[in-house]
């Protein structure tokens, strides 16, 4: 049977939800009485065996997801941790895995990844074989649902959500990146070579880091007193299609904007073509910022102004922080965000140069 | 004790050295023969255990290595592989890591990934690490010396070597790509175009699929009657810098060549970099043609012609190989190289067309 300790032994057991304080689990009975069920039952369920009747698996597994559970002995440790991606993108994939290799390297751990791949198609089966591999930690790129996050809760399998793209649980680590800053700085580089018509292509979905870029984007025009820039918002795919589209409809304005901020590099790559195509110079005619700095930021022509995520650091943040729950120790913090900073290159400059 | 099986029970045991044939193993009572030891001795070191000197186990890790050997039974897989990086590389990295998971989701197989590091500083523990956790079988894009392939082979851990890099033994299983054939299809493109002076920008050190890009390249000169083309070649690191310090040097001389054919797509952007600085356009001063096609190489302005190198495929190759290896499979073909193909896009025309 797994054994159940607590982070500080010398604290009475305490039954109470402890939803902002995932690191002060309770004993295995308190857990069955709790959910209603036997001992037994528990220590089924969170070893992963079989003989649990689905309701009763899922009332005992929010039961241990609402006290908090994690596994007790270092010798139970597997010195392996998962690194888990919906899709791996070509242009930042490398980063995130690079950054959590240098601290799993650090640290004599072994790393698992899993891609989900097209349609998440292995995520069915990947919860099971995580369990049973029983990783000291997992840091996940993909967006785990609700069941997903309790089950490996209930299994003591500590967890760090890598650059969140939707709300999460104020209980939930994670490690994201000051977009809003980010979108604020941009526009405000902007703003102080001149520009007023800056127009934003924003991402089609509620994702939430880009919704942060385009709210600190927002803040910082109307700090300028930019008004009536609703127009020039446009939403448009995460890509170099859908920036050129974007772009092709706010350049073909009779009152075009003079700079483009777009919601990532893809798309401000997709705003190059469309520039081109319409025989707009960069930055002569067009400004154009952002968001990503990836690493062909520097190798575009003009070498592209963007607001540099640090995705290997984020990713080493992550890892150490999933390492440290993993080792059961007291994160000091759950959820933060690394900053964000403005790279000028070539890509700005003050409006009306060429007119 | 582990148990040694044969791919084919029904032969009798043959303890001559079988380098071509790395699928017969032999009984373990053989190995300790061959070896001069004891059966639980060999037994220790098939198993990771200690108590065997260091001499003793290096005698038996050769002997097992020469006669061969792999677990027998299915049942003692670990459903586990290996996939091992130098370094990962920011422009394909991704696209190989792709391929793997790839595989490895249709069989339900997980992947752990190592990446040694700067100084390869991570090598040491890994071995240690990796035989303790078993996988099934072992990719490698790192290039392990001989002593690292005897160790995996003396535990029974196929591996495939991913795009080597170095010439290996006849007996070790490679997925490759047609260097050669890829290296020629670009020069012959350019003489195709009308070109007469085609510099080529070399790697710096015998690296093996560059050696055979350049010779692909020189094997299309010779056939066109190209002469003199010693000067023409130019070593350079595999990099942006490499390729715009060894434009610079080319194009800087009194009877520049019309065309660049680089060594991969990151000295071609380089040479884009120093053609820009010097105030030529391409294609109509000059012609470039790269070796990869990187996800961006159509995202560079002009898009780039280059070869392209099939390095999902590869991975989903070497990833199939190295699990048939791994269930005991015989392979039809332990070494093999996919097809390069030309990618035209826009930085390659006629020569002189703007004298």
């Amino acid at each position: 049977m797994a054994r159940l300790t607590r982070a500080e032994p010398s604290e009475p057991a305490d039954l109470k939800p402890q939803l902002g304080d995932p690191l002060r689990p309770v004993t295995i009975a308190a857990i069955a009485e709790s959910a209603g069920v036997s001992v037994p039952t528990v220590s089924k369920v969170i070893n992963g065996r079989s003989g649990v009747a689905a309701q009763t698996r899922a009332r005992v597994e929010a039961a241990i997801s609402r006290h908090g559970y994690r596994r007790s002995s270092p010798s139970a440790r597997s010195n392996m941790m998962e690194l888990v991606f919906d899709e791996i993108e070509d242009m930042w994939g490398v980063q995130i895995i690079r950054g959590v290799e240098r601290v799993a390297r650090q640290h004599g751990v072994g790393v698992i990844l899993t891609e989900f791949g097209p349609h998440r198609s292995a995520i069915r089966y990947w919860i099971d074989d995580t369990l049973s591999r029983r990783p000291d930690c997992l840091v996940t790129v993909a967006q785990l649902d609700e069941e997903q996050r309790h089950q490996l809760r209930a299994r003591g399998i500590p967890f760090v959500v890598f650059d969140p793209t939707v709300e999460l649980p104020d209980d939930v680590p994670f490690v994201g990146a000051t977009n809003w800053a980010g979108g604020r700085s941009a526009a405000r580089h902007l703003i102080g070579l001149g520009h007023r018509r800056i127009a934003m292509i924003a991402a089609p979905e509620p994702i939430l880091c880009c919704r942060a870029r385009l709210d600190g984007y927002r803040s910082a025009c109307d700090a300028a007193g930019l008004s009536g820039e609703q127009s020039l918002i446009v939403r448009a795919e995460l890509s170099r299609a859908g920036g050129e589209a974007a772009a092709f409809d706010l350049l073909n304005r009779p009152d075009r904007p003079t700079a483009i901020f777009a919601a990532n590099d893809l798309q401000a790559f997709g705003v190059y073509q469309a520039a081109r195509q319409l025989g707009l110079r960069i930055p002569t005619d067009l400004s154009v910022v952002g968001f990503d700095d990836l690493p062909l930021a520097d190798l575009v022509d003009p070498p592209l102004t963007t607001v540099h995520q640090p995705l290997t650091e984020m990713a080493v943040t992550a890892t150490e922080l999933a390492l440290a729950l993993g080792r059961g120790e007291r994160a000091p913090q759950v959820g933060l965000e690394l900053g964000t900073s403005l790279k000028v290159r070539q890509s700005t400059a003050p409006p009306g140069t060429s007119a």
